[in-house]
């Protein structure tokens, strides 16, 4: 699905893996905020339909901290899930493309509390520059450059038209990004060094439409 | 990620074949247009960053296409993997929650492109309700089990906050729904025979986060 998924079997870690620990980790905070001191590798499989064979391999990846008869203890394996996952860190983003996606994107409370900071928003659009977007003002592309040392983001949601997306992820690159999170419905041609996640909502639906579809064809009623 | 993830080994094809199917669509309909007659598996997979060994895998599933020195015929390619994705065939979809993810989406033309109709918007929030979205009328939660039959829809997807993802999933599936896209950061549990699909926002970006913060611990310059 993107570069990133290609590359899967060069990394310790599967994608697959990646996306169930981030599972693991928003259901064990919830664990938490709740009083739970341990749980289980059934228990946590069972929260989140993910097999308890599988959870505890997953688990096992951050060391040895289960213990048998008690199962895993709920603030340590969050530690070592945010530490494994580079989250007990800030991790500054930037956004472009000030539309309904950005809009979205810069509401949604959740991105605050796992350590995501948006510090700027960019647009091309000379009509959207000057106007504050959920606390932000839209800066103008060209001063993307620029402006992005004193902003000191790591990361960079596109969330452009497909058409200008390449252009955009250039100009993030030459400005020192590190990763880019790109909903535009195109392939990327990122440098060496900076990672890529695509999600493309068309590529969602379709999936979701082949499964559907699967299930229909083979009568499978899962 | 999602209970589709977690399933898997399943299905014959996996999600990642499945996600790269969509990826090969969409370039093979860009190649069409343009005139391309023949793909070589080394083109395609060089334009997708995906290796010659996995197209060719991947291909193989779709039958035998290809011929050796011509490479692959663009237009029955296409065909193939549209029968085999089922999007050869129109899917009608609601969307759920009338906030400014809904708008992205219905505003994105390349669903219709890829044969994805909303036929429908609904909103749980009285001063939503009658308003026009991208051409569509904000309908009232309550209404939906009653209006779904007309409406023929089997996809929903669910751009509603957390905690009315799981009460709002439950009525599309007794309204008679097959499959939901989930775009609120919470674990659904679905019957069995309706399909699902995940999106979480927070979770990708967590995952781009892992992937720099790997790629600056290894030193790895991929």
């Amino acid at each position: 699905m993107s570069k990133a998924d290609s590359d899967r079997g060069e990394h310790k870690l599967s994608r697959a893996s990646v996306g169930r620990f981030s599972l693991y980790l928003r259901h064990l905070e919830r664990l938490h905020r709740e009083g739970t001191a341990t749980v289980s590798s059934s228990l946590l499989g069972e929260a989140l339909a993910i097999t308890d064979a599988q959870v505890r391999k997953d688990l096992a990846y951050l060391g040895n901290l289960g213990q048998p008869g008690i199962g895993y203890p709920t603030q340590e394996l969050i530690e070592a899930l945010r530490h494994r996952l580079g989250t007990d860190r800030t991790w500054k983003a930037v956004v472009v493309g000030a539309g309904n996606l950005a809009r979205a994107l810069l509401r949604y409370r959740g991105f605050e509390r796992q350590g995501f900071h948006f510090v700027a928003l960019f647009d091309s659009s000379p009509e959207k520059v000057g106007q504050i977007v959920e606390g932000l003002e839209v800066l103008p592309t060209a001063k993307m450059a620029e402006a992005m040392p004193a902003l000191g983001a790591e990361l960079g949601v596109l969330a452009v038209p497909a058409d200008a997306a390449q252009e955009v992820a250039d100009e993030l690159t030459a400005a020192g990004i590190r990763g880019i999170l790109n909903f535009a419905p195109t392939v990327l041609r990122l440098p060496t060094g900076v990672s890529l996640v695509a999600v493309d909502l068309a590529v969602q639906l379709e999936q979701l439409a082949f499964l559907v579809h699967l299930t229909q064809e083979t009568g499978d009623t899962r």
